[in-house]
């Protein structure tokens, strides 16, 4: 399918559902998308299957803190740059675009670097939702290299990271986004088409249209759209069991830049169904716990995902402040992310939590709204 | 001429004086030429003007504190990558290597690296002297880019770094060597030959050489090294000025390792010719400024250089302790680096000092030992 103007609202509305507050405020991506798109044309979305196996691949996405990138703009070319640099190095022209995350802006990023050269991106992704650290992804789950790497910034300046290790590949552009300010843009796990058909998501850019279709949909018919919401994720190959965990107001945050991410934790004081009681949502860019008390709701790599109680537009980490009325979604992640080898990657102890991962469905029995 | 065993102690000695303290401990270097000649046989020493003006010649240097170097050793194959990764990146393969410093450590380590691959190591630096920073060289000043620069660890990590700016790249890769734990492999200002004849501070190697042979010729005919050093040096192009500064005893020492530099300071309590009065040395990662109360004795780009007041060794920042018993030299810096546009590079002010520079003989106009 291509993806045009009509598409972007729906897309960056699902993307910042599946980002679970992080991944960037998908705003400005979506007015990048959209002059992209006035000036190249609508954007050529294809099946993993549709790569040939030796096709060359080049993910991409923005590095950093989300909380800086609503300040610090890209100016897009940037990432054409490192597209640029990643082809040189390897002395291969790319076929297509694969996002790293379905989250927030780095849903729609991707699709604006393939507009401005010219080609397709993959209907998919590395994680089915966001997450902060490089390696937390399936390409790295499933064996591909993370390095080459490249990195560039708004001021012309690119960085090329041949790393032995995912992590050290993490460190060393951790460091290197703080010294560029806070955000980056990066191409990481160049691969083969036959690696993106056996560790991507897949049909993930597709899920998120969906989900924000479905939610501007239901406004305009005058439902409820929490009530579409569920009935629409019910359908996903992925996203199967959810929750809505709670209903209140955002009564206290904690929220800092620091070492490269936005850190910290929301309390929601209970409204209507959920009067005195309190939820208090950890978080590392994107949410990673949801607890009620000592008891765990939600728990990494389950998505939790806060949105306005009344229309359904889902609330960044740093869009939070005090006095929001909202819903919290618990959503199950995709199978692949809850594997073994998978968890020991991004499961809650990646994240130096105490408590094992137990799924959404287990940890809230009941369906409830 | 090629550098063989019997060389390495002289320029290990003499390059330790010109590093003014910093530039990374020499013995390490040393070690490391001894063994890399013993494998690959002499080195071969040419002049700048051999090179022809399109040969591709490559600049190599470690970046970081000395006071890591001494504890964190480079196992000799992160070298060689980094070139080779300079050499596939730039599509050319290396005529000769150049020294980026001619202090310390930097002085030998070319060396090594031109012995492994098999190259000649050009005649001279980039300063006729050490400093902390990228873009503190004469290759900078006579506006040969910086970039693209490589820097390699001895995990077989490399990064290669584009950058617009060379402060840029001095911060990027200031943080990066701080990630890599204080220390790193670094290959900048790749150039033509034409560009090395007229940006090099020429024959500095043969300079040091001459150096360390003086005082070792002195010790064995039982001469004062002293004497034997400020004769030598008047009779080089670039350090016809110099003075003993003052003779003391190390009584109190400050030093830390911070943000990939040693930072401190050493008095000296003065003896025979000086009792009574006190010499203050700052250092970032080199010797910036020698104060006598508020008066300045020497300060940069002149030379500061510590030796044992008995046997006339220099002692690096990394080797200070208390109770040395030291002689100060104060050494005028190359013509080419007194020029008002290498004084903004390097000159106090670039250290956040507030005394503007002064020559040398101009703070010291009675000849003094």
């Amino acid at each position: 399918m291509k993806i045009g103007l009509e598409h972007v609202g729906d897309l960056a509305r699902g993307a910042a559902i599946l980002g679970t507050g992080g991944g960037g405020d998908p705003y400005i991506g979506s007015l990048m998308l959209r002059q992209a798109i006035r000036d190249h044309g609508p954007v050529d979305l294809i099946e993993v299957d549709a790569l040939g196996d030796t096709d060359f691949v080049v993910p991409f996405a923005m590095m950093g803190a989300p909380t800086v990138l609503v300040e610090k703009l890209p100016n897009g070319n940037e990432m054409v740059a490192a597209l640029r640099l990643m082809e040189r190095y390897r002395n291969e022209e790319a076929r297509a675009i694969l996002c790293a995350e379905i989250g927030g802006i780095n849903a729609l990023l991707p699709l604006v670097l393939a507009a401005r050269c010219g080609l397709s991106v993959v209907d998919g992704d590395g994680m089915g939702r966001a997450f902060p650290q490089l390696q937390m992804v399936t390409y790295h789950i499933c064996g591909v290299p993370l390095s080459p790497m490249v990195m560039t910034d708004e001021h012309s300046n690119a960085v090329l990271f041949e790393c032995a290790d995912a992590a050290d590949a993490e460190r060393f552009g951790r460091n290197l986004v703080v010294a560029m300010g806070g955000s980056a843009n990066i191409c990481l796990y160049p691969m083969r088409g036959s690696d993106a058909k056996r560790s991507m998501v897949r049909s993930t850019i597709s899920l998120a249209l969906g989900l924000g279709r479905t939610i501007r949909e239901s406004r305009s018919a005058g439902c409820d759209p929490f009530d579409a919401l569920l009935s629409y994720l019910h359908t996903t190959p992925y996203y199967q069991h959810c929750r809505v965990l709670f209903e209140g107001k955002t009564v206290d945050l904690l929220r800092e830049t620091k070492a490269g991410w936005a850190l910290g934790s929301v309390t929601v004081e209970g409204m209507r169904t959920c009067v005195g009681r309190q939820l208090d949502i950890q978080f590392q860019n994107e949410h990673l716990v949801a607890r009620e008390g000592e008891s765990v709701r939600a728990i990494v790599p389950d998505l939790i995902a806060i949105l306005d109680a009344a229309t359904a537009e889902p609330i960044t980490t740093e869009g939070l402040k005090y006095g929001q009325r909202v819903k919290v979604l618990g959503i199950s992640a995709a199978p692949i992310m809850r594997s073994k080898k998978a968890l020991e990657v991004f499961g809650p102890q990646a994240f130096g939590l105490k408590e094992p991962f137990t799924p959404l469905e287990l940890l809230n029995p009941e369906e409830s709204r």
